[in-house]
């Protein structure tokens, strides 16, 4: 759920939200961005790192830099609302980076939960969206459950029982509003495990375990080496969805990866992973997709009556006995907050390793450099 | 995906589905059912067993005979439209069996689909509504996008990290339609096995793998015997959600399971699984959810373009080079259409284990044997 622990294991150091805030909106804008649009990518890569999805925080610029160099990316795209009903709408991101138009998109169907019960909101001509979670969380804020999806350019997942990769890694998340208390979340990828897992043990010089990572003919790689040349270079095997091994049920997390490439690039017109020809083409840009659902529980039943059971649930599942006495069972989302409540006030740690990088990318994008030291 | 190998090994008779279903309607207006929703009870249960799901066809009538024995189900229910919007409703099953007022449901969401692009259809006051994917093809034969969820009475899964099981085994159904082809749809449970496949293991004599079970300390456990006296008797481990282990991301599987018991339970103000006190306390009735969404994809984009980009999709699916030469990669639903097809000629094959028990079941209900010979 959180990369927070390999982080602490990294010599690291902690600057406030509003620092990595800055220094975003710094880069983005020097790379032409509108303000705007830097803004609305700053929101939501800092609600990434104060989660402790390290993973799609400040890290990302470094991925992002690649796309802007590729001028894969719209730096000033015109949102457009291309269909609307009052429980439906279809966005069209521009080709710009998918904060700025998710953002929109689920704000919108917010407003449709709040006016009809339900509103559906799908994206095309997008990119990476960021932590799905924050949209999710979001969402509850505004005291709506949500599910959002979305398809993604980087193909390194394989069907259950296919050699090549087809899909992203899928991401989808859910919240759902409490009265008083943090939602309850999760933002998960549909594959087994992350590239950034694999990434680590690879750091690490741990094997991973059988059931991660196929190669071309279907065999578990365990070596990590061996797992990132599959999914960066060879494009033979790949990330396994979700369960890992057909005993392990991998046809089920292979179901749920293809329900989203359905709701994110389907239903909004977006390209599917399976039939794009790759961003590496540098012909047709970005199109991303995503799906927004929001339902207003006020819409159901009355609203207390619902804030009840989420609390009672939520009490019952932190009270039934662990497996391990010493690991209390958590609820999703827990993990999530009890990081967003330490980094609101003890400050986000950035690797050190990272922020080097982050200095040899304001370099070569002429932004100011804005994490000097510790500004705590 | 399917039973229908494990089937095959067994000795079987094969009788058409009309049959079936005048077996089910017969055995079920025998129990005092009111003659609607015995139709209903048998459509949905026949429909499984011609899409190889057999675990939820006519073998449930030895399921459902406890609970009628129990009076736990209300055999001439008042289905009850308790809240509505034009793109929301709210459903009281009155008590009953669970397809009568899921098919009311899932034809709602349709029409709201249909009307306003999005329907959202919460159900309380329910029992057990057989095989979700039956909703999910309804809607896809009505042009729909769905998705369709329920929770469970009989508590067997466990949370990540827990000793004792919270929830069912927490389905969730997904469908999306095409011009003319089958739908691409799935119907999963979101353990990470079911408890049918630990009983076939039982029968054949084998192990299970590490993952699908977990005793009260979260030790894997490979004994099937011991795995059923977990599930059934002791209310100390169960099986595992969706991922089976940490290392393989159980907690994905936790989060989806929590997400269905939201959306099913906490939306309709059904009784969650982890807050209810035990159908078997006898006095409360049934009081499953369920939830049913349908999305009408032409609300978002010219339903041609929709369709012509699914054909791509499973095409691009389909084409994916194998890990195993001899064994193609297939799109969801596949296996469940060819099973339907080919029963829909040839019959439904029932063991003739199921047979005896059914001859005995409607011994002792007073109800007539209708599968006395193969009748093709």
């Amino acid at each position: 759920m959180s990369d927070a622990d390999a982080v602490s294991e990294t010599v690291t150091r902690r600057f406030p939200a509003e620092a990595l805030h800055a220094q975003v909106v710094a880069v983005l804008t020097a790379w032409g961005f509108a303000r705007q649009h830097a803004e609305a990518s700053a929101h939501v890569m800092v609600e990434a790192d104060l989660n402790g999805i390290d993973s799609h925080g400040l890290a990302m610029l470094l991925y992002y830099e690649g796309l802007v160099q590729a001028r894969a990316l719209n730096p000033a795209p015109k949102i457009k609302v291309l269909r609307e009903s009052p429980a439906t709408a279809l966005l069209d991101g521009g080709g710009g980076l998918g904060h700025g138009v998710s953002v929109q998109a689920i704000e919108l169907a917010c407003d449709k939960a709040q006016a009809v019960g339900v509103g559906a909101v799908a994206v095309r001509k997008s990119d990476h969206f960021g932590a799905a979670g924050v949209y999710a969380a979001r969402a509850a804020a505004r005291g709506m459950v949500s599910l959002i999806t979305s398809n993604g350019f980087t193909r390194c997942v394989v069907p259950a029982g296919g050699a090549r990769p087809m899909f992203s890694t899928n991401p989808i998340a859910f919240g759902a509003p409490r009265r008083t208390e943090p939602p309850m979340m999760f933002d998960i990828a549909t594959s087994t495990a992350s590239i950034g897992k694999i990434n680590l043990a690879w750091l690490a010089g741990k094997q991973i375990p059988p059931g991660w990572v196929v190669d071309g003919a279907g065999r578990p790689v365990t070596d990590p080496a061996q797992a990132r040349v599959i999914i960066y270079d060879t494009g033979e095997g790949g990330l396994t969805p979700l369960g890992g091994t057909p005993e392990m049920s991998a046809h089920k997390g292979y179901g749920i990866c293809t329900m989203i490439e359905v709701l994110s690039a389907l239903l909004s017109g977006a390209t599917a992973a399976p039939l794009q020809t790759g961003r590496e083409a540098g012909t047709k840009g970005t199109d991303t997709g995503h799906f927004f659902l929001a339902l207003n529980p006020d819409a159901f039943r009355p609203l207390a009556d619902f804030h009840d059971d989420m609390d009672r649930l939520i009490d019952a599942l932190r009270a039934t006995p662990p497996a391990d006495p010493g690991q209390p069972v958590l609820v999703p989302g827990d993990i999530e907050w009890r990081t967003y409540s330490r980094r609101s006030r003890s400050g986000i740690p950035l690797p050190t390793r990272l922020l080097d990088e982050l200095w040899n990318l304001c370099e070569r994008a002429d932004a100011e450099f804005l994490l000097q030291s510790d500004t705590l």
